[in-house]
């Protein structure tokens, strides 16, 4: 499962500034994303108008969201010294914002997720037009294929957008930043998908190690080190600030998905918009399952091996399952990884050779990645 | 019967020069992917070796192939005026050949195919290193999942690429000429899909219109017209060579499609390396499709769409489809209209303002798309 946005919100000095400021960022960049969305549409339009309902999916997934990873890149090119203004890091972070869209419509068909945000996935709203329409063959295979397509579509985008940002000279290590966070999400869902599967033969401190190593590919360096790199690399960062970049945003990111990672199993899905415990039916092997086989009695291994994966869990599998990870101790020991990651990101950031304002701006959106409720 | 244009093997002078000039280019070629995919054997390494089978089954998909769309941008390329031995074709004749992998494996998921030029579909392949590894949770689950990510990995060094063929002024035609041919590309597999869907509901005289423009988007452009442009393109080709580049490459494509039609549903198995009569029972609805319901009853239109999509059809079944779609006139107006498209493009051909050697070189390549089994 990938991650969900987060909302930065934080009081004190420049406070309004800082929120200004990301307002108007926010604005520009909702209004590249409609601009580039209305292009397209007479492209797609020109094909055939029966083509439009692959906009519109795309369309619906980058109309919401905080726009964590974009901010980031904003502020990764500010704190670089890049000015205000510019449009390289509107242009860049409308990419990161497609690239995202693209990867949670795969990662839904991957996972059988219903829901994104409160709403049918993609592959469950074809599936949906589908039915309503009463068409013919399969509804179910017609809507993962269609969103195969929507994924394939809104990744080409993201790169169209990328591209439109570095066409500069300054583009060769954003451009490398950029590839390799792609390899890096790609790799790392691969990894998460076969933990699922070889998962229950693995030692528990073996099982820990590859959960932690997967959420660094998978989240972690693409939910924050790179997005807060690409932007420093497009205002000219050099290595030193771009190792400084990293030195903050990675233990940030991974404690980001550890948060994600207890949320997927104990969040309220008033608030996380997604059904209670839904990482329990789609058997995600994250650091919490992991210590919690690693921490019970072989029984209560075996009993929670045989319940992970289970599409079918029910209300009170749900809640004996999440009564192991919390008797086990792994939760407490998660709360704990998250808070010393946090405190290494947080070190790391008062270090970080920055302007006052963009590491309040920093200080803001890490708070609000590691302290949330959805 | 197809075009006198069209006869192959013709002899003459310069036959040796193009065979040799496009075996020196296959070879960079394959050199140029063998040592991207060794760079990022090395990337995905890092990560976990676990993840490397991603590469693997790249590799076996862009180790083989007729370069087809490769050749085609480098003689788009050469007729334009570009130097033999440049690396902005290899370059960008390599990014089109992992589109075309990344398209293939993504298609294949879609159309739920077990064979790919003889061989495991990637998704199988992932399926079968599951069940043998005697691994936990769903074996197909896994196989598509897994296909799903080599995809997107794919996709991503595909662009990868592309981006390293352009990074001159040139670059800005031919990135709008890529960025376009990947959109077409989803859009028609899209009205494909969706055609499989409505197509029962269609009158036949619609459906054949709508089959013509889904075989130009999804195929033509992307197999014929988009490759020899980008090629132009990039050797600074102007407008108005880019048209009549277009002119000749897009009935090209058509015929080349049409042709690819007949082989999915007549082909034999033995030298397409799919099954027989695969198109008919993943429930294509091609323009032969479409003839074959608007020409026959109503009786026997009833019986051809309740067969097509039905992924059990045996021997018999097909055998008694291909019998519909002869005695209705259907294949035989299909070939007609290869023919037409055929000659219309060789008759562009003559008036392609290139030198000789290009000329001859895209003479072949033509005639090889359209006089094939495979």
């Amino acid at each position: 499962m990938l991650s969900p946005h987060a909302t930065p919100s934080r009081g004190g000095s420049g406070s309004d500034e800082i929120a200004a400021d990301q307002d108007r960022f926010r604005s520009r960049l909702t209004d590249t994303i409609e601009q580039f969305l209305a292009d397209q549409r007479s492209v797609l339009g020109a094909i055939s108008s029966e083509s439009l309902p692959l906009i519109e999916s795309i369309a619906t997934l980058t109309s919401g969201g905080k726009r964590m990873r974009a901010l980031l890149c904003y502020w990764g090119w500010r704190a670089a010294g890049g000015v205000q203004d510019a449009s390289a890091p509107v242009t860049a972070g409308t990419a990161l914002e497609f690239f995202q869209a693209a990867a949670l419509i795969h990662d839904d068909v991957i996972d059988r997720s219903d829901t994104r945000r409160g709403r049918p996935s993609v592959h469950r709203e074809f599936s949906a037009r589908h039915t309503d329409a009463g068409w013919h063959l399969d509804a179910e295979r017609f809507g993962v294929s269609a969103a195969i397509l929507a994924g394939d579509l809104c990744l080409a985008f993201s790169e169209e957008l990328f591209t439109a940002s570095c066409a500069d000279t300054a583009g060769t290590t954003a451009r490398g930043i950029f590839n390799r966070m792609r390899t890096e999400v790609m790799a790392g869902q691969y990894l998460d998908l076969l933990e699922e599967a070889v998962g229950p033969d693995q030692s528990p401190a073996v099982a820990e190690e590859r959960a932690l190593n997967i959420l660094r590919f998978k989240s972690a360096k693409y939910s924050m080190e790179r997005p807060l790199m690409l932007g420093g690399a497009l205002a000219g960062a050099d290595a030193d600030l771009l190792a400084a970049y990293s030195a903050f945003a990675l233990p940030l990111g991974e404690a980001f998905q550890l948060r994600d990672d207890v949320l997927g199993v104990f969040g309220d899905p008033e608030v996380t918009g997604k059904p209670a415990g839904d990482d329990l039916r789609e058997g995600k092997r994250t650091f919490l399952i992991a210590r919690t086989l690693g921490s019970g009695t072989a029984a209560s291994s075996a009993r929670i091996n045989a319940m992970l994966g289970d599409t079918g869990l029910d209300a009170e599998a749900v809640a004996l399952l999440r009564s192991l990870i919390v008797e086990s101790g792994a939760l407490a020991r998660t709360e704990e990884l998250i808070e010393g990651k946090s405190a290494e990101a947080f070190e790391a950031l008062t270090r970080l050779p920055a302007d006052g304002v963009s590491r309040e701006a920093l200080h803001r959106l890490a708070e609000a990645a590691v302290i949330r409720t959805a």
